[in-house]
């Protein structure tokens, strides 16, 4: 496809809603339009909208002042897939292939390539569409940071923010009224933001999804501090922790058609064996979609930007089927085949967890 | 009690923690010892340090530059009451009354009066000090707003506002993934919170526990909404809300010696009904503990310190038994006695709702 | 006009920035809107749409979502007067009165009324044009707080708010370096938003327009914090302020055709002579624009509503030429002819001064 | 001085407030009292506490809970310099040489080493008292970023954020009235505030002191958005930009015993120039000490923590006389007199100029 002068560009969110998304459109936008005379297509709710035909032209001032809004004016959907689009037969879903249709919307709208802005699950749909002969660029989304190939994502930054700024709250209380205090924060089955949102808030037990908690351990070193007179502890848990032998029991709320809303899990359970075990006074909150919202901070528009920036030189310049990616300071690209699939979590030997150990704080298990 | 002149006075914090109490002791401290002359005892965890005879000396320097801290530097505990107090009798905790010990120690300390923060129950148990003959004034302290005799606690405005920026951070999710999302607010039996957080985060229904909901006019009205292009809904929730015909489900996390901690009832259940019904994407948010922590607003560090001075005043000059209340933009006092067991709820005619419905929000059922 | 049943509204925003002023918008629109099936007709940039004829019909989306954004999406300007236009006449400019056109423009477009959200210049507009037939409602707009007629306007608690999160950084600041520590706020001749920010932030020493200060005195009360080892003071001053017998010296950021933009008046001067007098480093901070923009506190977005759904209801009601106004906790509604033209300052015997001075807060001078 | 085993280490802050002072401090004493059985003293006012011999031990407890408080528990001074102390003889103040009672104030504490947390100037007092024999270890601090030796310092990201969210701020302004915004954003000679600050807040020019601004240049960028439509700008100015061919003005407030308080310089200037070329309407707002003061973001806590804990480290193993530096994500240590004295500016070939200009956001001249 290289050579060939890119006119039009699709640009389309998908998967779950992350502080940015309209700081990378607007980057991706301006910068192609700017400076490559590039048409943008926005293409709404992610691939549900490429499906679904129902795209419109982005003009300039459509990407005008949304730097530091949350959410996506394209919208997002987290479950369509050409590959495998739930459709109904009968009443009941079922699995299609759909690749056929979509890629004719491509080519009707005369994309000459597709900035796809997503996680995990987006990537590997871009790998299948690459494959199919339609050029992509990806954006890595993530609040969770487990995406493989890309030091940070942007939309972290305001959540570990989120998440501190809860624990921050939390402490007053836990203080006066002298408990045990659990705040459950997000992550799937990484612990970058726990880690990171435990040492900012100054947590007193840091529990990861990647290290098996002992529960003897924890109430320990929650007695522990009872005894040097410290009549209050804040434990920041991953909702991917899981006991020492137990079951992960990922509580961010999810409901599909087998399974009712369920809120929090891991805090609940820990909370009330942590009051069975020292008889101190327990209370768990779970920050849920609170961390997924709202106006990216200041470090996440620059990320985002710098994201949006790098995506578009790599449309312009046809470097097609690659991933833009933060390598210590600097923007590069990864082809998108090496991403998808893989999770990226907290090594157990990461410099953070030393720190965190180093001022006093827990982590769930002896290392 | 009049006219003896007043030299020390003890101060406590009780009940759950609230943004403001700092600035309210500090208000009373200060003013006493700058402009009375009387030295100020600080009672540690509410009444449970003066039945333990926990005590000690506040200095002026204790109480600078706690203005802007959430939480309280004397500790606060919702349990202890000196007239049925829970004492453990073979394991078994029995309710006992302590409080003959418990006015000893005001003696021992030579307490001339004390002032208690706190809500309905500490009122309660003022009451009754009051007629042993301790000279009480009370500061009313509740972030629900629904204690009775004053127009307006402190606290209020930052759980509020709390809950306001929650709905603020929950909109773009909606928006972005056309999704019923339900943010569940305190206030236990009383909507205070919960319609005004739901006018300023500009939420589509709002659900009070003042007004049995209608499933099928919540559902009416976000169908409505997606007929008219929009393609999410915001509902605002009181924790306190109950169906029609159905039960209370109070969800604030609590956890007695029977229970296990629990965490959203009725956002999660409404969630699942609504998801049911029209088949709209749901989710839920409990706010929780949030509500209660961090730094108050401008506007509850000055009603904290108005009610702080108002309540040395009282003491210094001798009219004990009364409770600080605002009246409009006014600061008075009311008897104590009038104030306990009373809660004060959102009347159906009050302005607030006229005005919500007016710009468009639906309330959990007709009027 | 009473009687005519009203069927096209124009609306318009003049004056200063000020937090909720979209939030009225939207209330006034969506409540004639929805409830009184009235066209609402967007006026561009105040007066000056009105004068140049540039409007637009206003549909249920422009007005949707805008509750929490700051400024205006209609525009506004602060010069603009059709009694009295800037009209450049061989490149000087002269006044001209441009009635005559201006409510050409308003037959025109057919409005049956307009709704006028300004501040004191406004409503003095808007009677004159009240004397000319126009049928106008008013609601009052000040982050200065100083409007006759009202007891609160939207805009100031986000001033109040900005001032003090103010006043709080510079508190850390000040404690660090032990320095005296100016901050300069706004509010013109009237002292609210300076008293307010004061008490909330915990400002040593707060001085006001109405009273004249009192160098020695302030300095007196400086240097006994030093004694009593408090060795920093934080001063909160009103761009108003003057000192006995000197001259008001109003900093707020002014650029007319004579005069260069200055910046801070009052507190580089208040500074430097506490400086030369005490020998105290002495740093001082102009709030300027940062008190006007930005998204507004959830109590302005109520009242904000609460105005919005007022005026649309005396438009509705045929009841004209009043101004909707907030007395205690009730929405009223004052003849406009009582309001512009007079000031709203701080009575020297307001609680709030009595408040400040039993926490130990100076005034600027002795009462 | 290796190989011995260090008992007792004293630690103090110099130079300029910056937020995370307490977090390293926290991490620092922390680190030792736990890891190391080190005694830690804390010394009041930076070098001036040195010079004086005011110290204190810190007590876990005093060091507890102070992570996210801005300013430093142990004070800070910027003018005492051992070396160079400003002592008043017959009035005047004359610079005289204290260092040898300084070091023996170090000998009677027994202080096997000093934890230095300060910039540029402090790091160059550390040298030399290296050279006499006192074992130091450094922790870089500044907010403008230009400390040589380190990729990032600690309260920068702080600044960077609020200076974000002034210009979010002044966003609704300008746009409101169309008019030029300007923005003053500290960092002395160095840009780094304000670009990051500029790409983050969307500002239309981005002003940096690295590049003398072409004023004309500036003004087109200006007038041709007026062209497309946008009527209003928002411009970011550093500090220490200054005119081609003109000269330095840096406006942050300074006072020294010849001159008075000064506020504001380019960007009044500046603005005053756009207004008489442009005729648009022009305001500007000088941020201040607003940017030094307040809680540090939470990664400012983490990186404070992390070179807190560095230094404990280096402490601890006896390697001294080096500074804790951030190189990519990793804490490694320099030699203290690699660091002083020298400047890190804004390289002209930075990838965020491109970035900035690639959204469509000018600098203040060609490249």
């Amino acid at each position: 496809m290289t050579g060939k002068k890119v006119r039009r560009v699709g640009i389309l969110t998908a998967g779950g809603d992350c502080p940015g998304l309209n700081a990378v459109i607007r980057a991706v936008a301006k910068s192609l339009m700017l400076n490559h005379k590039v048409e943008v297509i926005g293409i709404e709710d992610g691939f549900e909208g490429l499906i679904e035909d129902r795209m419109r032209v982005l003009s300039y001032d459509d990407v005008s002042g949304i730097l530091q809004r949350g959410g996506t004016i394209l919208g997002t959907s987290n479950k369509a897939d050409p590959f495998a689009q739930a459709i109904l037969v009968d009443g009941k879903p079922v699995k299609k292939d759909v690749s056929a249709g979509t890629i004719a919307h491509v080519e009707k709208w005369r994309l000459d390539a597709l900035v796809c802005i997503g996680g995990d699950g987006s990537m590997s749909i871009s790998r299948k569409l690459v494959e199919r002969g339609v050029p992509v660029v990806g954006v890595p989304k993530t609040i969770d940071n487990d995406l493989f190939g890309t030091d940070v994502t942007f939309g972290f930054d305001t959540a570990a923010s989120i998440a501190t700024d809860a624990i921050d709250r939390i402490h007053t209380t836990a203080q006066s009224h002298h408990r045990v205090m659990l705040v459950e924060i997000m992550g799937r089955t990484a612990g970058w933001l726990t880690i990171s949102a435990g040492i900012a808030g100054g947590a007193d037990v840091i529990i990861l999804p990647e290290m098996e908690y002992d529960l003897n351990y924890i109430c320990e070193k929650v007695a522990e501090r009872s005894r040097y007179g410290k009549r209050f502890s804040i434990i920041a848990v991953s909702e991917g922790a899981k006991p020492r032998g137990g079951e992960v029991v990922v509580s961010r709320l999810v409901k599909d058609s087998h399974e009712s809303i369920r809120l929090g899990g891991v805090s609940i359970k820990l909370g009330n064996d942590i009051e069975d075990l020292t008889g101190l006074e327990t209370r768990a909150t779970v920050l849920g979609h609170l961390q997924r919202g709202g106006p990216p901070t200041p470090n996440d528009r620059i990320l985002a930007t710098r994201f949006g920036v790098g995506a578009a030189a790599l449309v312009a310049t046809g470097q097609f089927n690659r991933m833009v990616a933060l390598r210590g300071t600097d923007i590069v690209s990864v082809p998108i085949t090496e991403v998808g699939g893989r999770t990226r979590t907290v090594p157990l030997d990461h410099p953070l967890l030393d720190v965190a150990e180093a001022v006093g704080t827990a982590l769930g298990a002896k290392r």
